[in-house]
């Protein structure tokens, strides 16, 4: 049997994963920046074990082409997220080390239920 | 030589082709179709020769799976959109067709420029 | 009514950029290429009108980070791609232009049918 | 500190998550389907900590539409993946459970490391 702690901990590693390639390549700008944030955020929020959820997209790297956008790129995430499975909770986080988008766990916890007596 | 309206009629196929594979698979939901539809509209206004989109995400579709929540799925789309080469228009649009989520060229005009004499 | 050619022009437009937003974010790498080559093209085939799709993809802009392995991006693509309407022929592209992954019409045209006289 | 167990676990999330937003909405049939599973094995190799990934997608569930193909939805994915970080092993899966794709760990190893006395 997995705990809950691990349980928590692989609920965070699908939901960071999921949402880098479900939205990695979308167009975007420093203006509409914001919108996808909170479509990001909103979207994961919805999935099972997703306890808070926050997407800054780093807007130093939205560097215009030549039609005067950008594209969503994985340098960009910086993500942090928090799963709970029963009384075990994770917070992980997506974001640039190295040159590489990098997915990490930053704690875990599993709180004693209170007993009765 | 191509003309301005069939490159605005290109425009329009590749706004909605992109639109569709970019979006489709994400988590949603009846209250956060909304900011669904917000981010996937200045997504799309961005790129070039896009004058105007509309997204409405059809509710009815989203039935929930046991963890309660849905994922955009083709048949969900309503968009239209206008894209614009010189002085030709296109309005095109996506949407369910016999269970296909059809995209279509809806009309295409050509403006003359109005001459100074 | 628009005509078959524009339609062409159309479902060519709608398969570039699908094919480009399904696809970016892909992990990737030299020796993998030729496999995402061949399932781009398998899936593209299969879509209404599309007579002829050829897919390469750069390996030169194939640097590996830090783990060994590159991210499908949009420079990459060298797309060639023929759709027919009932006589009407588009042929069309996807490849690098001034740093931008331009589409462009390449050419269409409407082969009159034969008569019997 | 996390162990290593917990970052194999983190690992496989990730992979899965990944894998299923990437390539969810892709066309398909039963004639290609083999080509997009060679695919998809091959991009997900190539990732840190992926020991082994097969991908079977259900042929079943790959009803034509009215242009004759269909398109990889969630509950087609028939997933096993093995990650490894230092000696310890994690074994997830993705594959239908009660109507949803469901992402779960299968068992952990530690392997203790032989000694010398």
């Amino acid at each position: 049997m997995n705990s809950n702690r691990e349980q928590a901990v692989f609920e965070a590693g699908i939901k960071l994963g999921a949402l880098y390639h479900q939205w990695v390549g979308t167009p975007i700008s420093k203006r509409s920046a914001v919108s996808v944030e909170a479509a990001i955020e909103k979207a994961v929020i919805l999935q099972p074990f997703v306890e808070e959820i926050t997407v800054h997209l780093n807007r130093d790297l939205m560097t215009e082409n030549v039609f005067g956008y950008s594209e969503l790129s994985g340098l960009m995430f910086e993500v942090e997220i928090i799963t709970r499975v029963g009384f075990a909770y994770c917070r992980a986080r997506l974001g640039p080390s190295t040159g590489y988008p990098l997915m990490q766990i930053e704690e875990c916890h599993e709180v004693a239920p209170v007993s009765d007596h």
